[in-house]
């Protein structure tokens, strides 16, 4: 662990030391102030690196009016759909030379308030906020860059990143379809969540006629899953698709298919979406599904914050998901 | 969100002002200094907390020679184990008035040394080191506070607050002996892994000449749990409990006892170990398993490191699990 030593300790005269300049001509160099040639600022630059050499963060903070760390606020106490996003962003934000401040507000008000108060007495350079819903909530009152990242403002005029569900959808759908499918169902989480509906309406929109039934909304669940099936028995005996709105859903069909003599993909097709590995991959068979990639939407978050706090321009965007295809939809 | 803005925008006049004193008082009171009555600096205090009063951190630290910032360091990404650890100690540590700093080293050594270079660049008063193995790792080479949560240090001479696997598992063992099970088998996961081994050790220790066949080592997955049926079922017939070292196992072992034509827990009692939702609550039956109280892990951390930045002693300690008792075990 010496190298990592060298690096805590490494002070401002060793760099000069190094590049063979004055003090002063490497703390212009490092700072980006003062008239020098560009070689030397560059050699000044490669040996600080080379030396591992970061400067005083607190100082180069009370000089450029900047911490050069922001806030990161989840109500989602890092659950599932939080932590990619997070890992994204935080890529982003180090690539910036940023640190990330952690809030977990979980759910709460008032702890949210307390936070929100004390990223503002740190001065922090900016906020991202996420979640774990797709559904909108209030901004959040500050006066600083913020972006929201997954769970979007229900102010337009905030910069949101969000996950394009109905095109995740879309695609699955597209997929089920060029396998010859016929009679293929939608089941799918409760109506009162927007990403339940968009993953419906994406779907139904490529499926067209060979919609067996309209889309069935219940919960996020296996168990629902395996219900589902048991209600597909009766409405549409002859489904050959079943394309589901989560990974959890699509295994509990696949458990009560199998159960209920029905082979997976070679009587009925099944899709999933969230491409979450211990459910996934977990499922017998595994299963064909949507990667929401959230790492890359946290990614964009974080950029759109990085622009944002540079005095730039960003606007919100959508990030497309993709298709992954296992044996649930082509056999083994 | 009025509120969140007035707290964001109180000045120290605000809070003088409240109190009836001067300016000088008033930052007298809130920064303990100076010759001040107890009700006069009470009423500052009472103050302040009103109108949401949080001082300027950044000028706080530069006075105390503090920043009241730490790190924390995860290999994981956030995973699983990690999640509940990080919400613990951010409870203890803002308890304490400290705010985390976020560290995802992804198990890459090069970006392990650049956080801690970063962490000691901005001054941070202590750091918790975490990740997704109870396996010990070798200690950060840092000149300030540090405690090791979950995942130990190799120097005994560190503060390492680690889950007292072998209890846990004495627990679940003890548990399925009270209800009377004669034949038991333990299923776990790699031997390479110290907490495979602790749990398998627990259980064996409490169940003697009731252990049906060796522990039997493999992975953690259902898949596995599948498998280790079809090995019992060779080896020990007549077993009427296994105790398993996770719940993705035990949902294994609970599947394929069912399409065998076994009933959990008439025939098999079966148990889990981890209390994760997503497998323990999904499985048919729901689990008997081990909570790991993982976030008071996070807290006791948390505390320990505030001991430490104040000047003050911290131990090495383990958090004992609980038993969670569901139908595995106990019927419906």
């Amino acid at each position: 662990m010496s190298a990592e030593r060298t690096g805590v300790q490494t002070r401002i005269t060793d760099v000069a030391a190094l590049a063979g300049v004055s003090i002063g001509t490497a703390s212009k160099a490092l700072n980006g102030t003062g008239q020098l040639r560009d070689s030397t600022r560059q050699r000044v630059k490669d040996a600080a690196e080379k030396l591992g050499f970061v400067g005083d963060a607190r100082a180069r903070a009370l000089s450029s009016g900047r911490t050069y760390t922001v806030g990161m606020i989840t109500t989602d106490s890092f659950g599932r759909f939080t932590i990619p996003v997070l890992l994204g962003a935080e890529d982003a934000l180090s690539a910036g030379q940023m640190a990330v401040l952690l809030c977990d507000t979980r759910d709460d008000h008032v702890r949210e308030a307390h936070y929100l108060r004390s990223l503002a007495a740190r001065g922090v350079d900016g906020v991202i906020v996420t979640g774990r819903s797709a559904d909108a909530r209030l901004p959040i009152d500050v006066s600083m860059p913020v972006v929201y990242a997954f769970t979007p403002s229900t102010d337009e005029a905030d910069v949101s990143i969000t996950l394009d569900d109905a095109a995740g959808s879309a695609l699955v759908a597209r997929h089920v379809r060029s396998l010859g499918r016929q009679r293929i169902a939608v089941v799918t989480g409760p109506e009162r969540h927007r990403s339940a509906v968009r993953r419906a309406d994406g779907a139904s929109s490529v499926l067209g006629s060979h919609l067996v039934a309209p889309p069935l909304f219940g919960e996020w669940s296996e168990r629902w899953g395996r219900q589902a099936v048991d209600v597909l028995a009766r409405q549409a005996p002859d489904v050959d698709a079943i394309v589901c709105g989560s990974d959890q859903i699509a295994r509990g069909v696949c458990d009560r298919l199998r159960e209920s003599g029905r082979s997976v993909p070679g009587d009925v097709a099944v899709t999933g979406f969230d491409d979450w590995d211990v459910m996934a991959l977990a499922s017998r068979p595994p299963l064909t599904t949507v990667d929401l990639r959230l790492e890359e939407l946290g990614r964009v978050a974080g950029q759109a914050l990085l622009a944002l706090i540079d005095g730039g321009m960003a606007a919100s965007a959508s990030v497309a998901p993709t298709l992954v295809i296992r044996e649930s939809t082509v056999g083994a």
